[in-house]
């Protein structure tokens, strides 16, 4: 049939949809959900999925279309529109295999990571995916496949040098930004670190957040190869680069009911690090009650389960268990974080000695696995990088390479303090809720918005000195922070 | 916030979506999926499911709007909107836990149902309530309780009688248009058989399909009541009356996989029987190698479930296994089956003689679970209902009430017959080739397109003689029809 193109002017969900009438779409036997073939004369065809509209605003004669089709298709008006039916993708098949409990070819994962790529799947057909995964798990074999599948169907940075260090941590530890201190000690004894980073979902403040406060982040592919292949290292937005970007299709339909497939959690991962092209890898797996990973047992199946795919990967993987119990670093949200950063790199005597530590453990780790320091070695190299000023420098040439960021490095205009209540010694602080409030407050949106933290667990502290102070950039964010009832944030014994 | 509004002139998936630039949904950590409230000052408010135009077609000042929220709002230029965050619903806690394998209560279920029909779901969403029943079953209670909840949150018909009688067929046998043989002849006994049917989804005609070619099918609640009091029954399009309109949403998503959870498969009939207040209700099962119920035994299983089932709702089920090998009658198509089915009622010398006696048996166990015919004498009650020309005369007044519909009953301009290659026995027919050779040749969108079937399963044939002639409205469409190999249709030994 040929019909006349009406704009849809906006994009949402996925790339190319096209839409008919009821009418239209029931002469034609055609349903929601069903691929059709649409050809602009010479000008151009693409393959759609079908939407239908029940109200009559798409005439009986008129193809619906939204602006990426609209334009791929260079539409004019009085042009016409061919629609000719399309075969399904063959990986709904795959998907209700999946969802039946049939283990997957990597072939198959490749087809519907395809799709999923192409936008040839929509959100239903996705969602049936991830349930799929979810309802009967994943070999260690599907999980290589599916991020293979990953990779392969996004970009892939290449590097010059034999041996690529990265590293990841599965969050949840308000304030932990170790990749900053630890990407330039890296790069500093001349190792390749290109690490990609994610910004908050659901917490104050993600790496990439912080690390905007001071540098740019949003480089493209090409300009991140070179800035690791001269300056050995880039602490970038992983969203600003196409590397995996099936993964970014799928969180969008998990997001609804927070659906982790393990499988589908260490695939997305471990796809990051194969995209960067990366063969040593440092996971860091804090532990705590109020983390992801509550109890040690656990801590040491996932990391050998990391372990495993990384190998069937060709990378050498590590596994650090942290402590997860308290806040790491004195300031939480964006900008709070990158000043104790910074101190920790200028190794100023106020620097938070926590971030510090774990920076040096974690560097070390990965001196000695890049091969640049020996077997128990690795800490006190970490540690002349650091203390030497090399790292320091590394960073600042980083941040020039990646393009500069001038946010002032201070704290949101308005503060509340909270006091102790009585004398003693800090027994709890609750993860969860500092970043809630420093969520409240204003943070990741408003940089300097945030809660510093005066005293960590193990602190003496006296009735009526300070335990913490909540920043923001207006007075009703700081305001809302008290539905919280502050005082639970710490607990005094 | 107070945003501009823009208008987005569609409708399509959810009834009330809004649309925000990333850079607004960012400021204000919104993410596509989540709820929120929008007021157009004291014109009103409504509640939307958001999504994210990641294009830049929306200003960051700006909030799109689809046509059923814009209208809703009664918005017009220089109104400004207001958008603050709401809820996700509670029943996403339940879709989650019953994904997760547990039971789900009444309540429960009502409020995801609930949901479902005021459309506060996104497709996602219900995809993963879909997923976890399909995966994990549900109980017989389970089962009734999504009965009610879907009968609940849509509308039901009421009538003035003790006894509501109504039938339904899991479909897969080609011409079975025993409902409009039955209706008439258990509402010309007294009784009061309201019947909403379906059209075709994969199928050459649908009863609604075929009952079209005689009578408008789209009354509404209202006029139906009053007709089924008055005449004692129709035969109307239950897609036209919005008796269970969660049950169309739920369709939608389960369509892309076909996915048929059992339970769900369960609720979905019975909650229309239940909807029209039927309380004695016909099962047939037809039972062949080309049918969805394969095995006897399965049908059996299958039938128990039934009755189960009806029995919590407080209905009396009977089950009808039927042979399900060829198809029923000789036309396939709207108007061959029509046809068909007028030579029944008439009584005509050369109507088909397996459509009467299968309408005859099905009316006969209807009348007896009706009480207007003792056990063992239904079938006869039956026949002196049709032979007598009650039942004609009933469904000529059926057709009456629900307005005539004056289609040709002839058959399609272009015909092709295909011929015996040998003389024998027919010892096959392939029923969903004969289904699909219909189709294609135009059923049931071409009302007067189909098959028309001299021979059936017994009958001997001579070389040279017709097995059966396609007609259709277009040459091209009976044309096509030749992709299928027509020869392999019928085996003749």
């Amino acid at each position: 049939m040929k019909l006349i193109p009406r704009k849809i002017p906006i994009k949402v969900g996925n790339k190319f949809v096209a839409v008919l009438s009821k009418t239209t779409a029931h002469k034609f036997d055609l349903h929601a959900g069903d691929r059709i073939q649409i050809k602009n004369g010479h000008k151009g065809d693409l393959r759609a999925i079908l939407d239908v509209s029940e109200n009559g605003e798409i005439d009986e004669n008129e193809i619906g279309l939204f602006s990426e089709p609209w334009k791929k298709l260079k539409t004019k008006r009085g042009d016409r529109i061919t629609v000719t039916i399309a075969d399904k993708p063959i990986s709904l098949v795959y998907i209700r295999e999946k969802l039946d409990g049939k283990k997957l070819s990597p072939e198959k994962y490749n087809e519907i990571i395809k799709d999923v790529v192409e936008d040839d799947l929509s959100d239903v057909e996705m969602a049936y995916f991830v349930s799929g995964c979810y309802k009967n798990g994943m070999t260690d074999d599907e999980t290589v496949a599916l991020t293979r599948s990953i990779v392969k169907n996004g970009g892939r940075l290449k590097f010059k040098k034999r041996i690529v260090m990265d590293k990841h941590c599965i969050g949840g530890v308000p304030g932990n930004r170790t990749t900053m201190i630890v990407v330039p000690i890296v790069a500093a004894a001349g190792l390749i670190m290109p690490k990609t980073s994610s910004r908050a979902i659901t917490s104050p403040a993600g790496t990439a957040d912080t690390m905007e406060v001071l540098a740019n982040v949003k480089n493209d592919a090409k300009r991140l190869q070179q800035i690791a292949n001269r300056v050995g290292g880039f602490i970038t937005w992983g969203g600003g680069v196409d590397l995996a970007a099936a993964d970014d299709h799928m969180i969008r339909v998990r997001n609804p009911l927070s659906l982790d497939p393990q499988g589908m959690l260490l695939a997305s991962i471990m796809a990051k690090k194969f995209s960067v092209s990366a063969n040593r890898v440092l996971i860091d797996i804090p532990c705590g009650p109020q983390v992801k990973v509550k109890k040690r047992a656990d801590a040491i199946a996932l990391g050998n389960k990391f372990k495993l795919i990384g190998r069937k990967l060709g990378m050498k993987v590590q596994i650090l268990i942290s402590n997860g119990e308290q806040p790491i670093g004195n300031g939480i949200g964006p900008v709070l974080e990158a000043r104790d950063v910074l101190k920790v790199l200028a190794c100023e005597k106020d620097a938070p000695k926590d971030l510090r530590e774990k920076g040096l453990k974690m560097a070390g780790i990965l001196l000695e696995l890049g091969e640049k320091a020996k077997k128990g070695q690795g800490y006190k190299k970490a540690k002349d990088l650091l203390d030497s000023g090399k790292a320091n420098k590394k960073f600042m040439q980083m941040i020039k390479a990646q393009g500069e960021q001038r946010i002032a490095i201070r704290e949101g205009e308005f503060a509340k303090h909270v006091l102790a209540k009585k004398t003693g010694k800090v027994v709890g602080i609750h993860n969860k809720l500092v970043a809630r409030i420093a969520r409240t407050a204003g943070a990741p949106v408003d940089k300097q918005a945030g809660v510093y933290l005066y005293k960590k667990l193990g602190d003496k502290v006296k009735k009526g000195e300070k335990l913490f102070t909540i920043y923001a950039d207006n007075k009703e964010r700081l305001k809302n922070t008290e539905i919280f009832g502050l005082d639970n944030a710490y607990t005094v014994k």
